[in-house]
């Protein structure tokens, strides 16, 4: 086995796949779920996502850990940053996160530089669906998997963080913290924002049979949990702005072309577009 | 069988589909395809989408047809239909189409009344994909076509274009011609705006791994055909310009809510959206 202690703080979706993961592939002797609830704690425990529970106990959980996962929502991870500030880890045990946003984290975990050695990530993996009870040891593999080590960051403990994603099946590239999230505004971020902006269109009220698999695909993930988007476009809000702009901009090129029947020139766009979506799949 | 003679004009994706499952279902003891190129007629023939092929030939093909499907590209449909006015079908004939839009094409038809019996068609169906290659018998299975009757469509024209797409697997419903397109827009025309507009985004050169799936689905139909969409936003610009509007209306409230950190406006707004978006689903 690659690890002794592994705790993974927040058991939704995520933390319950890394879980079941570690647990299948028998990585860890111990998977140590953190849980702000009973419920929550005993739902992880009887879906086979920890070997154990606790809530809301980190001193003691984390005492002797290897590694420390916080898979909890994007705007909770810095107070539970804050809270394993005093944990007695394993010399040299790596925390990270699974946070959709990079550089608020990391400069926070930077406060605490000495105290504890954290690299962030992000998996790019879940679905529009949340909770443990969705979680699935196969979720990593073949998902990719960025880690965003910043100018503290020692090649052991990015190496550890690598690793870990790795050894779950993600295939893990390395990326600023800021880049991450400049990136990330255009990849996610934004197209979360357009598939709601499509879905509220359905205020107009129309006839359900006329929504086809198009809208269906373009939409799914408006499907996303609500609380956890409206953290994210918050914790990367200039970037996501920025995304926003450009997007209006390339919407109102099209509204343009149209407005002025130049099928040409939207001939001509939309062939560029198209072929550079169809480079990436 | 329910016909002897079934005209197909046009045998790409949906003209092959329309084909191969009248020749699987044996609904028709003849299938010809009106092809534009001998290359084109050779293909169908090949993929035994048709039962016979020809090239130009509408009124050999014609004379004696139960039926007559117009499939090609949704600017061309009104050439055929003049090109149709002169051939002598079978008395009570219907002429139908397979357009994304419907306004243009029903107006442009009731000029000939009393030499035609046309009644517009919206089959629902297709893909990303195209030409014949693609074209499959189960095409129209659970799928929707809408039929668009417009003031001098007889009940019993209107049955047998209702029955023909539901021979073919489809669940048919009526809308006005007006209503069609104005529905259209919103639940297709845009949607496809909006996933090129997402793609056009991807000049700004980002690491190809940072798109996950979420990017791929959003923007899957940004797939399409380039020249069919160009065609489909002129051919139904009023109502597209409409959607745009309303859509950009919709992406600067999110914007608004980010810019100014309104966590708790966003998150209801989402909500809402997304409630409506999985009703539908």
């Amino acid at each position: 086995m690659t690890y002794g202690k592994v705790v993974v703080v927040g058991t939704g979706l995520i933390g319950g796949s890394i879980g079941k993961a570690l647990i299948e592939r028998r990585l860890a002797k111990e998977v140590i779920g953190v849980c702000r609830r009973v419920v929550s704690a005993e739902k992880a425990e009887k879906e086979g996502a920890v070997t154990s529970a606790v809530v809301n106990n980190y001193k003691e959980s984390c005492a002797g850990a290897d590694m420390v996962i916080i898979a909890t929502p994007v705007d909770t991870i810095k107070d539970v940053i804050d809270r394993l500030s005093d944990c007695a880890f394993l010399p040299g045990a790596v925390v990270t996160d699974a946070g959709s946003t990079k550089k608020d984290i990391v400069e926070h975990a930077a406060k605490y530089t000495g105290k504890i050695i954290f690299v962030g990530s992000h998996p790019m993996a879940g679905s529009e669906k949340s909770g443990v009870e969705n979680s699935r040891a196969d979720m990593f593999e073949g998902s990719v998997c960025l880690v965003t080590p910043d100018k503290g960051t020692l090649p052991d403990s990015l190496k550890k963080v690598t690793d870990f994603w790795a050894s779950l099946g993600a295939a893990v590239h390395k990326m600023s913290p800021e880049d991450h999230d400049h990136g990330m505004a255009f990849s996610s971020h934004l197209p979360h924002a357009a598939a709601y902006a499509l879905a509220g269109l359905l205020e107009e009220k129309f006839p359900p049979y006329i929504f086809a698999g198009g809208f269906k695909d373009t939409t799914r993930i408006a499907s996303s949990d609500v609380a956890l988007w409206a953290e994210i476009f918050d914790s990367n809000r200039e970037n996501v702005l920025e995304a926003i702009r450009k997007y209006k901009e390339k919407i109102s090129s099209i509204e343009r072309d149209i407005s002025s029947s130049d099928k040409k020139n939207i001939r001509e766009k939309l062939d560029k577009w198209r072929k550079l979506r169809d480079e990436l799949v």
